[in-house]
């Protein structure tokens, strides 16, 4: 085998891992081998929501991915679709499609470039806005690009067929947007475009439509999508289960020491890139007993902080973590206080209360305390000395770290 | 009842007469109303196929429509479909669907007006080009129109509805033809827009769009199709069962002649606008062998060529076909000749075959007939004394009016 074609199945084993599609593998070997004796770059596609600028982990597994190809020298290409963004929902009957100015999207966008360059390449990093090449469109260019695909296969999309036979309306201009998003790929010549398995339908839109402008059909690769740290939906904003690239190293580690266990495996995949075999091997040394869950989470929050942040700050986050934990670490065996004169839902003073409990000796010792910054009701510090708590049954009180006690009201 | 309201009633009255539907009544009332109060006419909209400018009796049905709205003031504008017609069918599915040039389509628009102004008024008849206000449309105000409509909805439509259901390929395309016929009637601000029955879904369509640019919803008034010669299908030039307003006054009669009895009801009513009544009167008549259907045709067609040519070139088509009916008639009993030494398909000589058949006492007095005219082969005059023809089993022969024959071989 020659170097060339040693390169170009090097190029193509890795672009392809961790990849939930690839169409056509064969395809992308033939860029790719162009690409070399050329020496010209493949365009690379990632389009980008005008609205929502802040990355996140979610973001993430497909930015590692364009990192890859901007390593093997290739050419990163984000389109901003600030088109449909100023257009808004036109329809009225979405309320987060509002409309964005000119200004705002002008900033998400330098926000999302700021990010994104957090894991990417500036230099080999373009950022283009759609409406450049939106805006002119005419009426006629419309026909013509509209005429090359069907009503059928755009309802054969995912989202579309269930709102179709459910009876839930769909507005004719929803059937242009993936029209408009693969003439994007025509606009710039995309030779490969990246998402996350949801883009499926629409990266397959553009393949098709290429051919009838003269271009070679996009590759389209799509990525996993990450489960959030609910550990069930994808990642989102909206959802609230997101972990942003810009939060700070202690939010960010505490955040991935919240994933739930099955979860982790993914992460270390698709965000750290780590290989296939080596995440089962951690996996099986955790289900042996080998290694404890919590310390593999522990390198997978550090790992994914240091790529963000840089080790120091991840090892300091870690540090921080472990003290915090220690400090919260609750003893097997609480004491159970009954107040016999207390109902649930009565108020009654702080410092009287764990006086009661036998948590201090007297109410002013335990006023000392709590002004002191030593007590916490529910995890929750208290530090007015003549506050008064609603008590609930169950409720924790903690003073300092080893006194604690639950109280057990009817 | 004032005088007002006694006008509304009768513009109304008539303008719905024949209408196969109006949508709806009560709105055209009070349009009508405003339009006298404010003695403003009304505009009246019919949208026209840029590639097929000559106008037949399937037409006519619209137009006399349109003329009962001139002669009660209101005005006509024709609405040329030139953008689509110059955009011809990019999916390059429709073979019929070609690219018109402007020069085409500017040709087509006068021949149409010339031809309509045979039943309208010039003076109240404006022509407008859609291109004008389609082709300025922008990829942003296209997004918003399509928006106003949705996709379950255009699937309705019967013609969509069917090729959806039956698998057929419907170009996304075509989803923005009604649109754009709707956006028509927005540009022009059309208080009414007129159609053959197969227009229903795209004249509803505009009433639907108006309101979300501010306009009051359009009447949509449909006309029932006219059958073609044929009796069967809807008259129109591609099936070939037209009769074209130009044609001739002799081809005009004679097609109208031709159609079948049971269609001529339609045509008094729908061309000539007589009163339902006086129709069915007429064929009640027919029925009773009180009127025989050959005379109430005859009446039909000199009306029809009356229409078009006038009343004198009406007479003289009618005397025309009566001579040419006369002298077609066949009698009864056509005598039969077997002819013993001849096969089917051999060539014999005229004169000697008209001799053989004893309509003339001699080969050189029939090839004198023949010179003269007189002779005619399955009823093609043959005027070479010395030609020859190809036998077949059963063809004609005539010597002038009287002297016919048979000719069996075998």
């Amino acid at each position: 085998m020659g170097k060339l074609e040693a390169e170009v199945n090097h190029q193509v084993e890795l672009l392809s891992q961790r990849a939930a599609m690839l169409v056509t593998e064969e395809e992308l070997r033939a860029k790719i081998r162009r690409s070399l004796e050329k020496q010209q770059p493949l365009k690379v596609k990632l389009g980008v929501d005008p609205s929502a600028p802040d990355i996140h982990l979610g973001h993430i597994v497909v930015m590692r991915k364009l990192r890859e190809f901007q390593e093997l020298g290739h050419e990163i290409y984000f389109v901003i679709g600030d088109f449909t963004g100023m257009i808004g929902d036109p329809s009225g009957r979405s309320k987060t499609r509002r409309q964005l100015s000119r200004e705002e999207v002008e900033a998400n966008a330098r926000t999302y470039h700021e990010q994104a360059t957090l894991i990417l390449d500036p230099d080999k990093t373009h950022v283009v806005f759609n409406s450049s090449w939106l805006s002119p469109l005419t009426f006629a260019d419309l026909v013509t690009l509209a005429s090359k695909f069907t009503v059928a296969r755009m309802l054969e999309r995912d989202d579309f067929h269930k709102r179709y036979t459910a009876g839930q309306a769909i507005g004719i201009h929803e059937f242009l947007y993936p029209l408009a998003q693969a003439y994007d790929s025509i606009a710039i010549g995309a030779d490969v475009e990246l998402g996350g398995t949801d883009q499926t339908f629409n990266l397959l839109v553009g393949r098709d439509l290429q051919p009838h402008y003269g271009q070679e059909p996009q590759i389209a690769l799509t990525m996993p999508l990450l489960v959030g740290t609910d550990g069930k939906e994808k990642m989102s904003k909206s959802l609230g289960n997101y972990i942003g690239v810009t939060d700070n190293p202690n939010d960010m580690y505490g955040k991935v020491m919240s994933i739930p266990d099955e979860v982790m495996g993914d992460y270390f995949e698709l965000i750290l890139a780590e290989p296939k075999q080596s995440v089962k091997t951690m996996m099986r040394d955790i289900e042996t007993g080998k290694r404890h869950p919590m310390d593999v989470k522990m390198e997978l929050a550090r790992r994914i902080v240091a790529e963000f942040h840089g080790l120091s700050a991840a090892n300091t986050a870690q540090d921080n973590f472990l003290r915090v934990f220690r400090e919260d670490a609750l003893p097997d065996d609480i004491e159970t206080v009954e107040l016999e004169n207390v109902r649930a839902g009565e108020e009654v003073g702080l410092a009287r209360l764990i006086a009661t409990c036998g948590l201090a000796p007297s109410s002013s010792e335990a006023r000392r305390l709590i002004q002191s910054g030593a007590v916490r009701v529910n995890r929750e510090r208290l530090t007015d000395p003549f506050g008064s708590v609603r008590v609930t049954d169950g409720m924790l009180i903690q003073v300092g770290k080893r006194r604690i006690c639950r109280v057990s009201v009817k």
